[in-house]
């Protein structure tokens, strides 16, 4: 079934959802989710309203023009996406492999509606995962090197790619404040801990000498500033008073998959919308 | 704040939240909370809308005279609620006293927005806890009696004592055909394990025997049929190989309270709506 | 390095600990790991203690020879492995393929300490991940056949991969009492359910009947009866009212694969031990 | 049943299991439970071991005299405890009463094996709870007073009382260096978030500001530092986008209370070491 995704976010006043699903119903368009929420503290309203475009009368290109004045009367901001097109994802590797294969295998599996036409490392190691799935592979090394070069060839391989979202499946480097700008909204990394406990490297070091009982993984937008992007997702596990850093790394990587895959599964269906630093997640 | 909750079922269509978020509009009403579910295999459309009172042009109490129209096009059928108005909630215990407990701890605190008039019991182990809350403790024997009769007394109470719904904290006598329809779809009980599994007496031994590595419990509407009514709520917690029957009932008994305190919190708040044999629970 | 792990099981009594750590000291042993449980029920005690094999005085291959009298002496039933011997993995598999993409990740990624000679089912489906991860493919057709006889052609293949273990992937296929008793404790099953909810036959579609608020997922060695043999482990996720039948299996898929591949690593690591139709798993 | 408890600490080396056990089983003492462990980091080897005291040789009180050649000869530290003897616990309490009323309600019901003579509060709110469970209360004021003042107070009620230990149930002060020498090792905090993220005052309104999508409690020994203590247990619950910072309270209370009695059990029961700024939990 093809269907329409909008994602909507206006002033809150009485009456807005009436107004939206008027200009649904006007244009035979029948519901087949909705979940609205109003932030309290900004006074916003926002949601998520999905519609079979099955008898809807409006073809999504000519959407902006029919919706416009629905829009501007709510002084409203929103995003319209069809469900047949699949966005394209990059993801960003480095060493460390297990939140790379994971997307791999559910994209491969069928239960990640993307895909996945490029890696990008500045290690050799993924090459090897990256070709069992069939996906093209670009080693840019980092070392030694300027980041402005390196980013520079990251840049025109995913616009030659045609990339709509990018996906940091642990890869250890710091993107330039440019790269971000260009990818804004549209690059999500795993961190392999609780935010904000222990931001930036060595989380399950960290996490092991402050002797905590529990770790977790955080999926979030990227920005400018190191690992204070709006978080998406986040999930933990138990620590036992057993646990080497070794183990701990073993055991908080399943979180990490975990939550990655999550929280790439969630873009791709337009479940989320940024409101400043915080996410809104819908079910 | 003074909040109407309605929540409404009806068949599904094309245009239903226009349909109400029109009466309300039209009403005056200003949505505070909005959310709707539509089954799938049944076809049925059902939402729950909590509105501000304030400024809203109909008076409650002649809310179905009003929404008389909107319904009957709809074919729905739906149940109106103020905030202002307080449950009365009766709870039935037997020896062990942590459900009892938990509930009566909740609604001293201000968590549980219920009134608490009434304890019944078949022991009379419960007193103490009832006294220390200023609860009236109604002790009615079961051994050796018929059932006819002591419901009799039970039902006798409840009705004196107006009471809008039952919570069953451990109660561990099965409940006539006759008393369950009384209070259909109002009583409230916590079963000791995850449901369907180990459904009857002695379920933490059960459990033992078949060495589950997980133990439940499960809130459920009561029905004529031992614990088959529809189910509200689950939660579990990890069974260790080293427990005994007596752990597990232990660490059990903090994952009974727990879900049987979320159960009574839903119901009061008018977050569920059954649906044959399953339930929505609302957020 | 080098580890020798002892697993061991016997009637309680005073002084038993003290025994077993005797032999090791006397022959210098460093003890790495060591876990000790007495089921109350049986009055049984299980140890498993894990040891340096540098300077230890006794090649394993003597260990018989060597601890026979410390055995006899406690009526003790025991297993002794080496770390250094990885276990040969043969997986089964349908039309499903998330537990076994996932068991082939984790080995690739060294997290299953196993080595997957070979994959057997009786759909071509799985012929590409096989070949993926280089692991031998046999497609044995089972519809229309006599178990006795697709069986055969299934039990030559594992012997002449020298099979260890075998992790039924979600194998839908039931097995004959003769196969079981060939691999006796040695079968490990995925059922998508949490046991004994639901066995059998389409679980999801079963808890999707019954409305429960939490679907499972349960690993268990396999015995000649179904779905009833020892559990080894059991993991849930909540589920959301909105969710179909359809949504239930791809949330439950997750939970599946994890508690399976935690299955087979603690049985790969040596970390189980059987009594009766339970299970001890030491962390 | 009277049971021994025997904690230890001391350099890791070759056969410390089978000198304590030695010790026990020459003076016929019963084992009925053993956990060790090895900080590999520290080389430090940690174990807690319970006997039967029925036919165990040496009365409790002489047995320093009777363990010393053992503990010198492992340079040890160690504890030893009677299960016949019940800890005296005082709760500290400000103006939130869930912690409170949850240590309370588990000590009523058996489940906390502990006496509670006292309760101290710098507000006069705990009163009614303290007098329905006949614990004597103390509303000592702090506003506008010198904590060296106060202190003198409540330390002089925490010596005739004869306490063993403190819980301080959401006291929102901070104790004074000379307060927490003098109950060192005695003294458990409930914080209100997953520390080490959101230190301090209002980490609920933290966590709602930083949109965390999950909220933790964390319980904790009291040192000098504020909220910098070894930690002893930790759990979270999800924190849905639509829950404002009140909602966020109420839902992490439930989580603070079952985190806070978990460490006071494990604290009654000898189950926790600490070793430098983490402790060792044991099941």
């Amino acid at each position: 079934m093809n269907k329409a995704i909008l994602r909507i976010e206006c002033p809150d006043k009485q009456g807005i959802v009436h107004e939206i699903t008027e200009f649904l119903v006007n244009n035979n368009g029948n519901i087949l989710e909705l979940e609205q929420f109003v932030d309290q503290r900004t006074a916003r309203f926002f949601m998520r309203v999905v519609w079979d475009m099955t008898g809807f009368g409006i073809p999504l290109e000519k959407f902006d023009i029919a919706f416009a004045e629905t829009a501007n009367g709510l002084s409203a901001k929103y995003w319209i996406n069809s469900s047949a097109k699949k966005d394209r994802l990059a993801l960003f590797a480095s060493k460390e492999l297990h939140c790379l294969g994971e997307t791999l295998m559910q994209s491969f599996l069928g239960n990640l509606p993307v895909e996945i036409p490029v890696i990008i490392s500045n290690h050799e190691t993924a090459g090897n995962l990256a070709e069992k799935f069939g996906v093209k592979f670009f080693h840019i090394p980092t070392d030694g090197r300027e980041k402005e070069e390196y980013e520079k060839e990251q840049l025109r391989i995913l616009e030659e790619q045609r990339i709509d979202f990018i996906g940091l499946a642990r890869y250890m480097r710091i993107l330039s404040a440019n790269f971000v700008r260009r990818y804004h909204d549209r690059i999500i990394n795993i961190h392999h801990s609780f935010l904000p406990a222990f931001v930036g490297a060595n989380p399950y070091r960290q996490a092991y000498e402050k002797g905590v009982k529990i770790i977790g993984a955080t999926a979030h937008f990227v920005t400018e500033e190191l690992d204070q992007g709006a978080i998406i997702a986040q999930d933990i596990t138990p620590a036992h008073h057993g646990y080497s850093v070794d183990r701990l790394r073993q055991v908080g990587q399943e979180t990490e998959k975990k939550v990655f895959s999550f929280a790439l599964k969630k873009y791709a269906k337009r479940k989320i919308i940024r409101i400043g630093n915080r996410t809104i997640v819908f079910e």
